[in-house]
């Protein structure tokens, strides 16, 4: 692999496929926050289903200014830190870099493309199951595919670049399902439809995936939640097949018992990821025409959790 | 006062208001359970904003069959104990006795028309702000208005007897506000327009009243959840003025802040009222060719939590 790779936020995600795309031989740079010492000192380990590993040696960083100039720019943050990405992306690109959005929900393209205008920048949209147990410590519990999209100022779908084949295929070499979708907007879609009902009934019903399944009421509610996203979609001119819901509950119940990771971070008192997951998708219905009510009282109730906390009221659990 | 009144259910609710008839003079039978051995040693206690008392000497009873006949049977139970009204009900009464069901929800009076059928079977909507803090010790918040309305087999306006007159009398000259209505099923609906978002979003977000018309995304949900109430009873064939939401909320926020009774029931392990307050109303919206959405998403919410509890599975908070 000869593109060189840096790795903004270390955690479940990037921690996880970082690893792996060094695993298979290229060359990645982690910035690390909270756990950059542990890091420093012991590297990384990935508990996995496809066969665990460490990773003794890491290119550990606290600061960007540290950092080298990279081809691709992974960012992993959690969506409600992007208010940092004005001062992350900058020194990490040059002219030509890709910058790979591998976060939830919506809307976030568009900061980071007025952020890096010279720069190609990328939704990756990551359907993995995978968890952050300790420092440096991360359990990889099933799937993986990272669906790469192109993101284009006018909304529209964009096609495959050569960059994104390209890292499709580092991808690839480190063991990970990639692949490519020519519409930004359709992919993000459609991966609300699982994502809506399953982070934010997990958080407010502090529930795993499973549960809410396997119970008739919640599972019902959970379909009818996909069908509205779905409907939502389409509103924003995105068709996403009708079949889809019965997929996703069926794959729900074939997983395990999963903490989605809304809930992970509610759990840990962090902020979750409402406006990206829900409050934009609501108002980006809105806007088209359509409206997702039960999408909005999950907003709703999710806000209020939220703002709760954070506001240093009393913490549940 | 000339009537014998009974009370099933010394809580809150029934506690309270047979409490209130004894001290204006009435002669008032209590049934109890876990507070038995406590209220007839020691009484009953209410501390109230309209000034606390005790009521030293109670006729207090764990068994039915101990208690005589009574004119008047103010069914004080969660609906969730309603299987128990064959057994409670039939000793107590004869031919020409009143059974008022003071329960939150919707749907039970002719169940307990058909247990006694030759009783004339009244509802009696409380709106009490009203917590058992200890074994028979009331604490009242606020509010107390009792509404009675009479149950017709048909669902109709029943109008105004003679005996829901005399009741209303004696609770007023036990300092109660009472009124009646013609019309049970509005009168029920009515009450469903608070009851429904605050009990339920109560549970679901682990707060108090004010706590959710305070923050505008609660407030907003609660809202919704009110006019999709409001159009339910409307599908149903009763109509509630639209600016009643509004005083409801006014309402709320003027008031104390409170713990529904759902959310005390909760918190303490007990089963809720969720087939009364949400899954009736929800298939009496259905069957008259309507939905309520929101109010579903909350039945399934709750559902979801009551049943978690009840298998025994692991307790939040």
């Amino acid at each position: 692999m000869t593109r060189r790779y840096a790795v903004i936020g270390t955690g479940a995600l990037g921690g996880f496929y970082g690893a792996r795309l060094a695993r298979a031989g290229a060359e990645v740079h982690f910035l690390l926050r909270s756990d950059f010492e542990h890091v420093r000192q012991h590297g990384l380990l990935v508990e996995s289903k496809d066969g665990d590993f460490t990773l003794p040696q890491v290119n550990a960083y606290c600061d960007v200014r540290d950092m080298p100039c990279c081809d691709v720019v992974l960012v992993a943050l959690k969506a409600t830190q992007n208010h940092l990405l004005p001062d992350l992306l900058p020194p990490l690109v040059s002219c030509g870099s890709v910058v790979v959005l591998m976060q939830n929900g919506l809307g976030y393209e568009d900061e980071v493309a007025r952020i890096v205008p010279t720069c190609e920048v990328l939704a990756g949209l990551c359907f993995l199951c995978s968890n952050k147990v300790g420092p440096g410590h991360i359990r990889h519990l099933d799937f993986g595919t990272v669906r790469l999209a192109k993101f284009a100022a006018d909304g529209a779908p964009a096609g495959v670049s050569d960059d994104m084949q390209a890292i499709a295929e580092d991808f690839v070499q480190a063991g990970i399902r990639a692949d490519t979708s020519d519409d930004l907007l359709r992919a993000r879609w459609q991966k609300l439809v699982w994502n809506v009902p399953m982070s934010g009934l997990s958080v407010v019903l502090d529930a795993d995936t499973r549960a809410l399944v396997t119970e008739p009421h919640t599972r019902a509610l959970a379909e009818a939640i996909m069908r509205e996203v779905v409907a939502g979609a389409r509103t924003c001119g995105r068709v996403i097949r009708d079949d889809f819901v019965e997929k996703m509950i069926d794959m729900t119940l074939a997983m395990p018992a999963y903490q989605a990771s809304m809930k992970i971070d509610y759990d840990l008192g962090k902020p979750m990821e409402v406006e990206a997951i829900y409050g934009n998708p609501v108002r980006a219905a809105k806007a088209a025409g359509g409206a997702m009510p039960l999408v909005e009282m999950l907003y709703q109730e999710l806000t209020f959790l939220d703002q709760r906390r954070t506001a240093g009221d009393r913490v549940r659990r």
